[in-house]
């Protein structure tokens, strides 16, 4: 018997919540169920699957109300690792009630589980050396200072104007706790949320893993997921039906299908927003070099269409 | 070869959060750390192990975080099944990386996971018609009158005069989800922490599982945990070593082994306290009258010890 595909899902943040929405309970639990809805004919087709998220503005949030929280009622300001967990925990029960949902709707005795997801840094990562990952609330430059003093962190000045931002290291994923029971959980039919924002970010100081202050970019979380439990398919969900070279000029061309040496072109080029879809190709890219296996990038409304998105694949040998 | 013994262990909220402290993450990571330390001895007798805890000061403090990040940066608040996710993932997170480091220290190739729990209790639930359990920040009277009108929320004014705080049902728990799993991952030697500040509560509303504004005792979700994966052991961890009748007064008495049928009495006769001790024994008496197996009510730093803490036994045949 020819065992069902295993694919792994990176939820965008649109998943959960659109640009023009403030971002209620009643908008979140509605998007997110919507996004689960669409993974039914993947369901139906009987795929195995686990699913990554993103938490961006979230995790922001978070931030804000540990800000004000510290401010109007003296309560304990957590440091980033802390504010990743609780999006973990806040963002997996949301998609898990959304997929229980599509399960009572379609009559179908399934399971899902969210995996708390550590994921380890190198703690001498050059990339500690130079953070430039803002997150956060804005402050004045005398907030930044003081709170330089205080907990060592670093500020930047927003390049916009809006004030000056903390600043986190970037580093790269080296390993993904628990990865091996993501499979066997995946294998049984649990749909299985994992790696949410990226991972809580730890690195071994002094033989432990401690919580560091760090954003792990979701898209490569997502992919080194996919890559370590030999992922047969590797979806990274986002706002726009396929990708496009020369987007928004004269000759924009949406892409059905690029090996990685066009894909890593195209970044040359420039033709991908860092911040955007640049990182995304290079999850993309890194998990069809590794694997071997195809990388999809769509929206959600459009999975179950064999023909969706933009499809990297591996050169032809 | 006889498997080796499977308990559940409950953290008190002492397990991360002393009364004399603020809740810094410094502290908190240290206490959890002492606190999974103490269950060296048991790891060490080759105990599977699945960990509850509490989330009442750290929900509060959520919920207290909410309210300011809607009044100082309107961030959107969120209801409280919301915030009880977020908390099973800080304290999962922070449990988790205090395992780790128990088992760095001690040299052993051991895993640990931590699962996102929704509870599912009885929309129909009479406790629902009565909401008894505060939760959240105070207010005044006139801000009470403004939530309850936006939200229907109730508000009861504090007994002691703090000013008015919303009330929850804490209805009973009936349904754990992934419970099989809990067991599944547990028998492979995986400590699994699960069931956090009693479970995300959700309930049946028109077919689907919708989270709901409720509180779960988290001793009592504990014990149906210990039932339904029939632990042979279930320990509640608190800050006394043992269970005392007639409390701080002359014949003050620790108990070492009492039946279920003493624990009822001395319920009856009022020898705990409500909110504190009452509710562990009655998880207790649950867990030993359904099972026919021990529970033990101790502090931490008696684990280990086989004559440690207050053991609620079965009546004899």
């Amino acid at each position: 018997m020819t065992q069902n595909k295993l694919a792994v899902i990176a939820f965008g943040g649109n998943a959960l919540l659109k640009s023009n929405q403030k971002g209620t309970y009643a908008e979140q639990i509605q998007n997110v169920t919507e996004t689960c809805r669409c993974l039914v004919p993947m369901m139906k087709a009987g795929y195995r699957m686990v699913i990554g998220h993103g938490n961006g503005p979230q995790v922001g949030n978070v931030m804000l109300q540990h800000k004000a929280g510290a401010e109007t009622y003296d309560v304990a300001e957590m440091p980033l690792n802390f504010c990743v967990a609780e999006t973990q925990g806040s963002i997996g029960a949301l998609i898990e009630e959304g997929f229980r949902c599509i399960f009572a709707e379609e009559g179908w005795d399934r399971d899902t589980v969210t995996l708390l997801t550590h994921v380890e840094v190198d703690p001498n990562d050059p990339l500690f050396q130079n953070p430039t990952k803002p997150v956060g609330p804005y402050c004045t430059k005398e907030e930044a200072e003081i709170y330089h003093d205080e907990t060592g962190d670093i500020y930047r000045e927003d390049p916009k104007g809006n004030g000056w931002r903390k600043v986190v290291a970037s580093p790269k994923p080296i390993r993904i706790q628990n990865i091996k029971l993501v499979r066997q959980l995946a294998d049984q039919g649990i749909i299985v949320i994992t790696v949410g924002g990226g991972g809580i970010p730890v690195a071994n100081i002094d033989g432990c893993l401690r919580g560091v202050q760090a954003v792990i970019d979701k898209d490569l979380a997502s992919a080194i997921t996919a890559v370590e439990i030999n992922a047969d398919e590797f979806y990274i969900l986002t706002d726009v039906p396929k990708v496009y070279i020369n987007f928004r000029k004269p000759d924009e061309k949406a892409l059905n299908v690029i090996t990685v040496s066009e894909a890593k072109q195209y970044l040359e080029e420039k033709q991908f927003t860092e911040g955007s879809m640049a990182p995304k190709m290079r999850a993309a890219i890194m998990f069809v070099e590794k694997t071997g296996h195809t990388c999809i990038i769509t929206e959600a409304g459009r999975l179950g269409d064999p023909a969706c998105g933009t499809r990297i694949v591996p050169d032809k040998a």
